[in-house]
């Protein structure tokens, strides 16, 4: 038992918040609790629970695959989101899955998919929870660098090769991608990027045996502030090999774990079977109250403010970064998300051992040590001087405050390494 | 992929009841909507977004292991269960993490302690979803018999014989035992009963070279209308080797998904570890929904409507049954949970492919194969002569009219049957 089961750190992370409340933490990813919409689910609440058939049915289970209507909201809400480039048939709701978060998406789709010893693609660095289910599952993953604009496509050709050249095209099974402000590093894959990374895995396809999915993770979607022209999905064009795993609880309220994917066969009737064993279907009175959401103007004005408070906040943490971290610390300035990924010179180290950590902890304030975001992979070194820094659930106070201190823990900490 | 992945047969019943509208199922598991507690939450939500930080907190995050507070109620309810008959520390909440619905932690469970080829010990006739697990982990299960009682212990001690005859007990992890009104039998397992199976296990457990741990599946606890004195739970006496698996979802309402486990270590720890990559922890809004239910008199009074509206549904059952079934059937009169059993002479099947079901599908009237509850066991032929009749989802009118159905399509078979 337990055998690949040791304890996330992040579990560690929390805990270790939990314990000292008084410790600011740029750590979670929790979402800004003055954000959350209270008001809106009140009345949603109020006109569900006004017609009592509805809120029965509301309170009764649902079916597997989701209830039916948020299906079709969802269809709809990705098509919309991909300006209707895709063919119609592609977002047809008998395509999407409703699942508890998009992480039981992601955990679904990797049993499904893997088998122990599999080789997953995965960014460098990437969503570290994606890591554990990884290494639950005893999968194998190589990292494929990563520049401004996402996967760097050359060294997805060379691992790619590399692999083949050693006999091991026949265990890659997929490439996971969080292609919207990614976490941790805040960078947004191209549409364009995205499309010639799944011509490459296609071209390996026959190599490998059968075929090589792209599982985009589009969970920060919703969370864009930049007001850029945000790139569509992979879905919209290539149906039958991309896996989407959205989310609703992290745009909408990440107390309600809605999550969902648009997947094609026969991994779509795959994952259907293994909900039926893991939890008989998602929370159908969770389900109806997004529903409600999606139905009104509830859900886009809920975003529209939400956005404003990010980009807020996100301006709040740059100016306290531009003001407190000291010369030789830079980082990547985000367009959406809840995360600045921050970079200190080559020989610091910032992990969860580091001199730096415990200094930010007696200092009170927290991070993500970036070494966390890295897959175990043999055929490079893993950076450990890097950090994920949340503007998610720190108030402003505290985001300023947290920064001047981890700033002092910085300032200190170098002129440290110099002397 | 897919390999363990077969189509649930579950899923195609319940295809079947969605495609043609008209049937009367009486296979669902569902639970009664007239009952579900739509005044109750509208007053209790009402009250929760009075307060706009509660209801931020509500839609907030919460922890991999559960809402503290419904932690503590959780225990506290199964000790007032258990007429505080165990050791304090066995109520520990520290030993309780909530899942979403009970069926996750059984996922949970035989994920953390069972790999492929391991052997589980299951009641024959078990919880079919169960077996669906089982099945999608490669595990194989062993079938111990059952008596009006429960477990035939003697059976037990057979079986625990010639796994270690045959070397194989090394590779037996546990007993899955649903103690309360089981589904499908509706049988309740005598205190008695668990303890001697559980000094059973402990004999074995040497020449395991393990913990033979014993799940004790209460998810139908709450539904007993026989007023009888229950049993408390094994846990009670037994807190190292039992782990127990509890629900909200069934007496409060389905469409919330909040069961629950009391575990020991390593065990519990190993549990938070997987949900940790399964979902990250369950939805908080629905966990402060229930803490809610039970902070008050809500929960229990609800529960004291649902004993009288389920028994007055079994009565109804019953009454139908004895008006329109053959001589020849006979049945287990249940004292709680959903479900009648009942048994056709031994040359009639009642499976999927049988002439009886076919004739039941045509006359709009659906019942659960008995067969399905039954482990792949090669020590046994599996019978294929009873059925699950649910009182639960279906109105008294059309439990009625179902049952009249189902008589009539007996009679004509059992008739046959002579010609």
């Amino acid at each position: 038992m337990g055998r690949r089961m040791t304890d996330p750190p992040i579990s560690w992370l929390m805990s270790l918040a939990l314990a000292r409340p008084q410790v600011i933490s740029l750590a979670a990813g929790f979402t800004d609790n003055p954000s959350l919409p209270v008001e809106r689910s009140r009345e949603l609440l109020k006109s569900l629970f006004s017609d009592k058939q509805h809120a029965q049915s509301a309170l009764q289970y649902g079916t597997t695959p989701g209830n039916p209507e948020l299906r079709r909201f969802t269809a709809e809400r990705v098509q919309f989101l991909d300006k209707n480039q895709g063919p119609a048939a592609l977002y047809d709701p008998a395509r999407v899955v409703m699942t508890h978060g998009s992480q039981q998406l992601l955990y679904l789709l990797t049993e499904c998919l893997c088998d122990e010893g599999d080789i997953v693609l995965v960014e460098d660095p990437t969503y570290f929870v994606y890591l554990g289910i990884a290494n639950s599952r005893g999968l194998r993953c190589r990292a494929i660098r990563m520049e401004p604009d996402g996967l760097n496509l050359e060294h997805l050709r060379e691992v790619l090769e590399t692999l083949e050249k050693a006999g091991e095209l026949p265990r890659v099974k997929m490439l996971y991608l969080v292609s919207y402000h990614q976490n941790p590093s805040g960078i947004t894959t191209s549409f364009e990027k995205k499309s010639k990374a799944l011509e490459l895995l296609k071209r390996f396809e026959r190599a490998a045996g059968h075929p090589i999915y792209l599982l985009e993770d589009a969970a920060y979607r919703e969370l864009g502030f930049g007001g850029g022209n945000e790139a569509s999905a992979l879905v919209a064009k290539h149906g039958d090999r991309v896996l989407y795993a959205g989310t609703y609880s992290k745009p909408f309220a990440t107390g309600t774990r809605v999550g969902f994917g648009f997947l094609p066969e026969p991994v779509l009737t795959c994952v259907l079977h293994a909900k039926t064993n893991h939890d008989f279907g998602t929370s159908n009175f969770l389900q109806v109250l997004l529903c409600r959401a999606l139905k009104g103007s509830d859900y886009t004005a809920h975003i529209d403010e939400l956005h404003k408070r990010y980009e807020h906040k996100a301006r709040v943490m740059l100016n306290a970064m531009l003001h407190h971290f000291p010369e030789g610390v830079d980082w990547i300035e985000p367009k959406g998300g809840l995360y600045f990924w921050a970079r200190m010179p080559k020989n610091v180290s910032t992990s969860l051992h580091s001199k730096l950590f415990k200094a930010a902890l007696e200092a009170e304030v927290l991070y993500v040590p970036g070494d966390l975001c890295y897959a175990e992979d043999p055929s490079r070194r893993k950076p450990d001087n890097e950090m994920r820094l949340s503007f998610g659930g720190a108030s402003e106070e505290n985001i300023r405050e947290g920064i001047k201190r981890l700033g002092n823990v910085m300032k200190k900490h170098l002129s440290n390494k110099k002397s």
